[in-house]
This record gives C-alpha cells, structure tokens and sequence, in this order.
C-alpha cells in the first residue's frame, strides 16, 4: 500500500526539500474500518494469560500470534504484544 | 530512525530491482528493549474502562492517549487503542 500511495503522488514542486509522508503501521487488518478499536471483556477472559496483537501482522488479530517476532527481524523494529492477565 | 537506516545501508549492487525494506512502526517507544511488551494485571485495574495504545505514539504508553487520531490523519491510517473493560 505505501508503494501504491508513493507511485500516485506527483513530486511536489517549488520546494527544494522534500518531506517524507508519514507512513501508516497497519497494512491490512480491517481496512475497510475508519478507526480499528477492540475491546477486551475481562470478565469473559478464556485464560489466565492472552496476548494481544500491537504490530498490526497478526493473523488472529486482535489477538497475538506470534508474528510480531518476523516484523522486529525483518524492520529492526522492536514491538510486542500486551498481556492481559486474570490472576 | 528510518531515515538514518537509509541513510547507512549502502545500494544493493548486482540487482535491477531494489525492493523497499519493510519499515518498522515504533519510531521512538523503549527502543533500548529488544522487544516492548507490556503486562495488565486484571486486578489492578483501577477504572471500569482502560484504553491501550497499539499505534506506537502515545505520551503515556502503554496507554493510549488518544494520539492515534493525529497518526491516522497524518497518514491515512485507520489504528486504534485496545480496550480494555472490567465491567
Ligand atoms: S503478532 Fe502482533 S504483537 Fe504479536
Ligand atoms: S494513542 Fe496509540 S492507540 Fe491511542
């Protein structure tokens, strides 16, 4: 998507310096969602432990699958997941 | 930090094609963590409804502070914070 976004924005002209755009964190997940937000029911909590997704690749989102461990690799990046945590 | 990754990776040579590194999506959050996870304690909750940023911007991380609305602006984004709720 950032790609698609870079190719169909013209150059700016008058400006010697041009500034990044700032780049979205979320690919894919939900898109078709103004504004992507979960909510977590502590009391219809499964487990003692549940981790949930903050790198936006998981593909059990909202929940974590682990996948975050791939994006650090491949970015440098250094996310993780927050545990929600019964007892 | 993206910009001086860049900046210190030399140009691929050999290749026609020089694929995007896949960016990371926490500019500036705990960046001397290898990973940042964070832990809820259920029963330290103090209010019915917690708020838990996952768009890697918030003042008070790992609250969410509401600054996912300046990021999905400025970037055509569409993350929002996980709730969290105790009733
Ligand atoms: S898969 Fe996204 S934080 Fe684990
Ligand atoms: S400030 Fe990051 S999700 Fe709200």
């Amino acid at each position: 998507a950032q790609t698609a976004q870079l190719q169909m924005r013209p150059p700016r002209r008058g400006s010697a310096v041009v500034a990044p755009r700032a780049e979205g964190i979320n690919p894919s997940i939900r898109k078709e969602e103004t504004k992507v937000v979960d909510t977590v029911q502590v009391a219809e909590l499964a487990k003692p432990l549940t981790a949930y997704c903050r790198c936006w690749r998981s593909g059990t989102f909202p929940l974590c699958d682990g996948t975050h461990v791939k994006h650090n690799k491949a970015t440098g990046d250094n996310v993780g997941p927050l545990l929600v945590k019964k007892e």
